[in-house]
């Protein structure tokens, strides 16, 4: 535990009624409405999720929290309080911390999470930030990846592509908009999209031991998409479904709360069916003349050696 | 998220009555049986905390999990969940993960922890592990560090110094220890000694706005804070004294409690009087003559450029 830090910390937030923290207690001590909740973690690097010197740290501590935030959005939850380990470079590392929790403090309050611990050290490596996310599940259970069924429309917010002009850092999770819809609305099943949205849609069609049929024509295109398009090889389409970090939801709806959800359109960010779960087991495209393929299933592939 | 590492992990873990992960989830699914919990995040890296050529990655898996454990341990909590992040140089990774797993997996299993969910990322620096554990709070409220009074006798589990001999690495945690002494008898305060015993001591102390008056020739001396000795410039006792990562128990006991205790040595481990906390705010060291003089706190600071 390091003190400074932890105590710099305590100083800035802003108390939450729900929380108690017994300054220079080992643990924290979190009070929640239920015996139920949501526990997440991501680590983010700099090289590989960010570019300190690019970026800055408020950004890089941003995209920490913010990744964490998307997968409670994932599931409907609610995020309560984050924790947060650093690994600093030697040098400047206290200046570094103080900004990355800046960069975090104003997506938390957003939020209503409070950073409630965490640790610090000094390496000889480039930066790492680790932040876990508790959160409440909602009333009606989380949202899962393995409850869709066939028929189930498939709805997804914003659109997709061309993350990494920007928006890869400064997404906003999706957490309300999971949230509203999963209280008014019946959702089968959801995730958001991290990896890319046919990658993610394939994993959320085999946890649900589904096929889905997909309308190219109708997945919403980034500008960004567009413009990594021109500048490249691979067209806006090629972008939308195989770019990673939209940090978007996709949906499994039934098709009269589809129909509602698309009608209403109750979120700040559009709505859009782009296909539907199938009880093939394949995967396919359809383009605009209504031909048929297998879904070509593009994205961040996690592999070790 | 890192589908192969946590399906692995999934694979492995026993299932646990109070959990539900659904498999490829986005977070974990916990269930606690009460609405308060515990949480406390601990990153340890390679070069730092240890040497992963010369300790092998289950003995850093082993401590990664362990110091989270002493943490609760320092609040008499129950460790329940774990969710652990790793940061994997990027040749032989997956290799690394599953022996780092496999040095979690049974100090985990000892304790009654599930390992519930995680992050693993490649990237061209040393290996970092960061580990978040949840644990319950006791019934009668967490162990905390300013509720000492003054006359409370000071009490220590075990011995002290030295634990860069393999200690650092192959420590008990004193969980279940801590949850009996809470359970059993009163304790006004506690915590774990982490950064060494006088440092953590004057902590302690401060947080309760007390002093402490400490019986050198009472202290409790490991074989290897000697073996340091007799290799080193500093003695015995300045090992015990200053040495970081003893992962003993530092409690503040009322008078009676405290007798009662030493009587009854309820642990496998011994419990030994060391002094007790006074009023006067200072920190004072006495010989085994009666001399009285300030106490030199040295031990692990923590510090940021």
């Amino acid at each position: 535990m390091e003190f400074e830090f932890i105590e710099w910390i305590r100083r800035r937030q802003s108390s939450s009624p729900g929380m108690k923290i017994p300054i220079g207690d080992d643990a924290a001590w979190l009070r929640f409405e239920g015996g139920e909740l949501l526990a997440a973690v991501d680590m983010l690097s700099d090289g590989v999720h960010f570019d300190l010197r690019e970026h800055g740290p408020r950004r890089a501590g941003r995209k920490a929290l913010a990744v964490n935030l998307s997968d409670v959005a994932a599931m409907a939850g609610t995020p309560r309080f984050a924790l947060v380990a650093l690994g600093l470079p030697r040098d400047g590392g206290l200046r570094l911390a103080q900004e990355i929790h800046e960069g975090m403090a104003e997506l938390a309050s957003e939020h209503g999470v409070v950073i409630a611990g965490g640790d610090t050290n000094s390496w000889d490596a480039p930066l790492a930030v680790s932040v876990t996310i508790l959160a409440t599940a909602p009333k009606n259970g989380p949202l899962r990846r393995d409850q869709a069924q066939a028929g189930d429309r498939i709805l997804v917010t914003g659109s997709f592509g061309g993350s990494i002009r920007g928006r890869h850092l400064d997404f906003p999770p999706r957490v309300r908009e999971a949230k509203l819809l999963h209280e008014r609305y019946r959702l089968h099943a959801g995730m958001d999209v991290s990896d890319g949205l046919s990658v993610d849609l394939s994993r959320l069609a085999a946890e649900s031991n589904l096929g889905a049929a997909v309308n190219l024509d109708r997945i919403p295109i980034t500008d960004a998409a567009r413009e990594c398009a021109a500048e490249g090889t691979r067209s806006p389409l090629e972008h939308a479904l195989g770019d990673g970090e939209d940090f978007e939801l996709i949906l499994a709806v039934p098709p009269e709360d589809a129909k509602r959800i698309l009608a209403d359109q109750p979120l700040d960010v559009p709505v859009t069916e782009i296909g539907e779960f199938t009880a093939s087991g394949e995967l396919t495209q359809i383009d605009s003349r209504g031909n048929q393929e297998p879904l070509i299933v593009r994205g961040y592939q996690h592999r070790f050696d």
